[in-house]
């Protein structure tokens, strides 16, 4: 069949598979980082596209923004400084926000555009941005956490595009040294890892990377993602010190605010890997 | 963006979503009941399509028969008599006879032309269909079903269609009514169940049938699927007498023969379903 009429498509080209949403566009614009449109879907809400990417919709962010945030944050005995890179839509910032021991969150989105558009197309995504605990910076998130004092936060999460383009620093052994220096004891980072079914090597050198710069344990979890490639995405957090086997779980199921993908049940099955992917991290050591 | 060049496009028409992949068809073929088509894919290998539907490429399918099967035949305790309904590309019932101790297969495919088609185009899904525990039958399997003799089988397997056109009768509560009268004391029944994000109601409506029709435990799993709408799909899995929440972790742990996604650990986890399924299956009863 063809696609008639008024579609949004995006082609994973090396890989050879698309994903398109019927819908029109309502807004583009070309950032100095980046390109951004606005779509209204037919059945999916409201889309953002940056550089021709799914960033997120309104029908299945929230799976993404709950599946960054609190299993992260339910893994640290007691997350009190947060520091999100990227981001910018504010739905992760959201989810982090209703973990009441958070005391602050800085968030540094390298295009202060993404976050305006946000404002504008997914008001509910912005509505926490408010909150006294929240500062938003907008700038490169490497300098910025190169130059963050040691043993400074509990946790960072790295909200990012993909490891090509303005992202890429981001996914590098260097950036990695940094994060472990301003983590305080018990610190974690998480960082979204793309999808195991397609580019399950992300992953893998992300694990490599993260233990070369030394960190002390590093695992991967996965959920579906319906509109970004292949459906399938993953993230993967890493200790600075200790192992990562326990959360939390308590706390999780006693949470007190509502989550539609997230729960306990779901934070500990998560991390459960399929033998493909579990051999190939097994070989990464 | 747009496609250029040769694509084939799954479009969910009224969900507004579609699922490209690159590639050009090799055959097409109208049957007397729906429409196959091949395709050889640039990253996908082999795909096959029936009715704009894709059916299976050889880069995913094993996700979905390993899903299908395994977890159906660890979870009965002696699995011996053993039908599949549908299946015709032969990748469910490969899986199912790596059970040295199923006895006996009848597989029951409505199209011969799908099972022909896969044996040209995926010979290793069909490869051990000359195993003498096999017995192919080509015809629709409602009646099938209706004349076999009662307690006669210990597990079921749907590997059907989508609940629309050919398949629509393997989703009612009188076909269920059937497959439990044909089913010894433990004994299962597995369907393919459908997008639970995108069309969670066939998961309530299979669940509302089944129950109605008699079965003492129904419970839903999920895994990810890539070529089918919004890479993630289920199964539904139903119990004649007694409760669902258990399998042989053991004998699958050491089952003695390769999986790529299926594992023990996998198993006991695909069941754990997010809060936004649970709550709807819950409002079922």
């Amino acid at each position: 069949m063809k696609l008639d009429g008024d579609w949004f498509t995006e082609i994973a080209a090396e890989e050879g598979v698309a994903l398109s949403l019927q819908g029109r566009r309502l807004q583009v614009e070309q950032t100095p980082y980046q390109n951004i449109e606005i779509y209204e879907t037919d059945s999916f809400g409201t889309l953002m596209v940056i550089d021709g990417c799914v960033m997120l919709t309104d029908r299945d962010g929230y799976i993404y923004h709950e599946m960054l945030a609190h299993p992260v944050l339910f893994a640290h005995p007691a997350p009190r400084r947060v520091l999100i890179i990227g981001g910018g839509a504010c739905g992760t910032l959201r989810e982090v926000l209703r973990h009441k021991g958070v005391e602050s969150v800085v968030q540094v989105e390298l295009d202060e555009r993404v976050t305006r558009l946000s404002e504008l197309h997914f008001p509910e995504l912005t509505e926490a941005n408010g909150d006294p605990r929240v500062t938003l910076r907008f700038g490169d998130g490497l300098p910025w956490v190169r130059g963050a004092a040691e043993a400074s936060l509990d946790v960072i999460i790295i909200d990012s595009t993909d490891p090509v383009g303005p992202a890429e620093g981001l996914f590098t052994e260097g950036f990695y040294r940094d994060v472990l220096r301003v983590l305080r004891a018990d610190g974690l980072v998480v960082q979204q890892s793309e999808s195991p079914f397609l580019y399950a090597e992300t992953i893998t050198d992300m694990h490599r990377a993260m233990r070369a710069a030394g960190f002390a344990d590093v695992r991967t979890y996965t959920f579906p993602q319906p509109t970004y490639p292949s459906g399938w995405w993953s993230a993967t957090m890493a200790k600075k010190d200790g192992r990562l086997n326990s959360f939390r779980r308590r706390d999780a199921e006693e949470k007190g605010f509502a989550t539609r993908y997230y729960s306990a049940a779901v934070h500990e099955t998560a991390f459960v890997l399929p033998p493909f992917l579990r051999e190939l991290l097994a070989a990464v050591g």
